[in-house]
């Protein structure tokens, strides 16, 4: 008998560039002549059917244009898609169209298109280089910084994925004027949870001007662009494995991501994050960490922001409690939540934990307690 | 307009140790109750129907006693499991089972069962620790060392994956009495492919062992296992993202892979490894590498092994040659292959490439001028 010693200890270097600004399609042919991704030449484009004709052809003629090779995968747009059937029918349509690990991944579209992206680049010939291309204000919040990549399956959303680094994100605000309003809305819940948990003076710009944010007013969204990838990027870079601190980026997705599941899909994520927020805050005021007129400030931001806080009165309120047991924070069977403090900050219960043991009894109070909201979903 | 840097350097430590011996499973429970994975209390024991019951049930009543919370999940045996479909029935019963991400899986069994655990692992919950505990000659020599997890799909064989470390592998030599004869032989044909990329002295050996070898003498198996670890560790050290010198270890899989996938898994992977490394011998003698004499010693090794070193009848010759370019190997459309140099080294064609072009025909002229192997895949 005896031991073998495998020494793997290096320095990995996962840095990568976010460009933020309007019509980025050029600079990202430009970063590809290049060199962004060394010698590379052959790119499969991943997209959805919505974004497709908009902005993925025109990209891929300008890279065929460009003298890159590649082509087009896309998948019916939603976050139904986002399954690992769709990864596997991508694979196997890749696999056939020739593409072996010489390949880099371009993902066009919003968060749905760059988790299964990412995730597919990550597994594709065990991992080839991925680039975003983010078309939509969601996932210029949410998806450009974290590495985060994923699918849903039946039982759990988001469970089965990886961490990822892309080699570059361009987040192109032009994009944001073809997205319909409630898309836009739903993109914003991210940006209010980004505030409420870390910024009070970027709630204050919120509330100044979201009325410019939701009519796409460049300078207001290339500042909001900039501030989420910064909040995101602060909290990501001390916790990129999700040990803690990360957790906290996880507010308002305890009950959010439920409601998500439960309304088989008719409340977009952001939506869904929207009443998980509101949710959040009224727990808070209940636990004490925050005023009952800062949860209803939050409210009315939400509000002002086309989102709603109530829960759709064809959600079954029991059947939310019981979804919530799905959620990735559960330790030893016990729901966890993050609590906001105040508005700009979240409650750090001991050293290094954000997420807190919540009863089901005080969750379905405080779910039982949330007003109905009409028209939510539609 | 503006850019924003995201800094994700770090140093990464994915160092892990093998023990190889016999009867390991305490040695695990012991490794496990000092804190190998902290304090991870839950396990998801994945492993296959030919295992199950003589060594998965055994391991897995021992860490129940010993205060571990886990249960099997188990899936048909043979290389046709090793499937995107099996990964995700095995998360689903996982997900459905109520395993989050503060859970390890344990793969006991062979290649196939590492191979799809360690991928699985790597992407549940965005990823969960996982020990391999080896039970197969096959999986000693080749999947303990390297990180390589992967599935395979209806167009390639291992192309979706991912390099996952285990954080410790068991190579248990008493399992290999259970294994029948022919796959000892099969697990033989990776031993004699290291030998034969890296080590004459290795390969001389293995000519005066055989017979012990193929009886499990501990002493021979124990030095043998040893030896494959120390090759492969050697090779991989040097290059775990597998840019260059890894390509080595292909050596013998260019016809070996596409055999194994046009035998419709008739044949096992070490039968088929068996026959592809003749097949680069031979095109090495054909370029000057080798002599016959060296080529027909590799053979008899192999033979002596129990192996086939010819083409099955039942395979069409020239849809081997057009399944070759489904190689990982294959750039730009063309054929490449590792070359052994004599007996104990590969051709390393210019600094750092291992792997050389080789025209289509060329290719063709060699497997069409194989002998028929009777009797192979059966």
């Amino acid at each position: 008998m005896g031991t073998f010693q495998v020494q793997l200890r290096k320095t990995v270097d996962d840095s990568y560039e976010i460009e933020v600004g309007r019509s980025l399609m050029h600079q990202l042919a430009d970063d590809l002549a290049n060199g962004l991704l060394g010698g590379l030449r052959r790119f499969a484009l991943i997209t959805d059917s919505r974004v497709e004709t908009l902005y993925a052809q025109p990209i891929c003629r300008m890279l065929q244009g460009a003298g890159f090779d590649g082509e087009i995968f896309s998948f019916p747009a939603g976050e139904e898609s986002k399954t690992r059937e769709t990864k596997a029918e991508i694979e196997d349509r890749m696999l056939a169209a020739g593409f072996r690990r010489d390949c880099f991944v371009l993902a066009v579209g919003g968060g749905v298109v760059s988790d299964l992206a990412g995730f597919l680049a990550g597994t594709y010939g065990r991992g080839v280089p991925f680039i975003i291309y983010a078309t939509t204000l969601l996932s210029a919040a949410d998806a450009s910084v974290g590495g985060k990549t994923a699918v849903d399956t039946p039982l759990a959303t988001n469970l089965i994925g990886l961490f990822n680094q892309p080699k570059k994100v361009y987040i192109d605000i032009d994009c944001w004027n073809t997205l319909p309003p409630r898309e836009i809305s739903s993109g914003l819940a991210e940006t209010v949870k980004h505030a409420c948990l870390a910024d009070r003076e970027f709630f204050e710009y919120l509330e100044e001007h979201m009325e410019e944010i939701r009519g796409i007013s460049p300078e207001a969204c290339e500042h909001m662009a900039r501030m989420n990838c910064g909040i995101k990027y602060r909290v990501v870079m001390k916790d990129e494995r999700e040990a803690g601190l990360r957790e906290v980026l996880n507010l308002g997705h305890t009950v959010g991501r439920a409601i998500e599941t439960l309304s088989g899909y008719r409340l977009l994520h952001g939506e869904a994050v929207s009443i998980g927020l509101a949710a959040a805050c009224a727990l808070s005021v209940r636990m004490g960490y925050m005023t009952g007129e800062e949860a209803e400030r939050v409210e009315n931001l939400l509000d002002r922001a086309g989102l709603p806080t109530g829960i759709p009165g064809y959600i079954d309120r029991e059947a939310l409690v019981r979804k919530l047991y799905t959620d990735k924070k559960v330790r030893n069977g016990r729901l966890r939540f993050v609590i906001p403090r105040g508005i700009g900050a979240v409650v750090e219960f001991r050293p290094g934990v954000y997420a807190e043991e919540v009863s089901e009894e005080t969750a379905r109070e405080v779910i039982l307690a949330m007003a109905e909201q009409e028209g939510a979903g539609e």
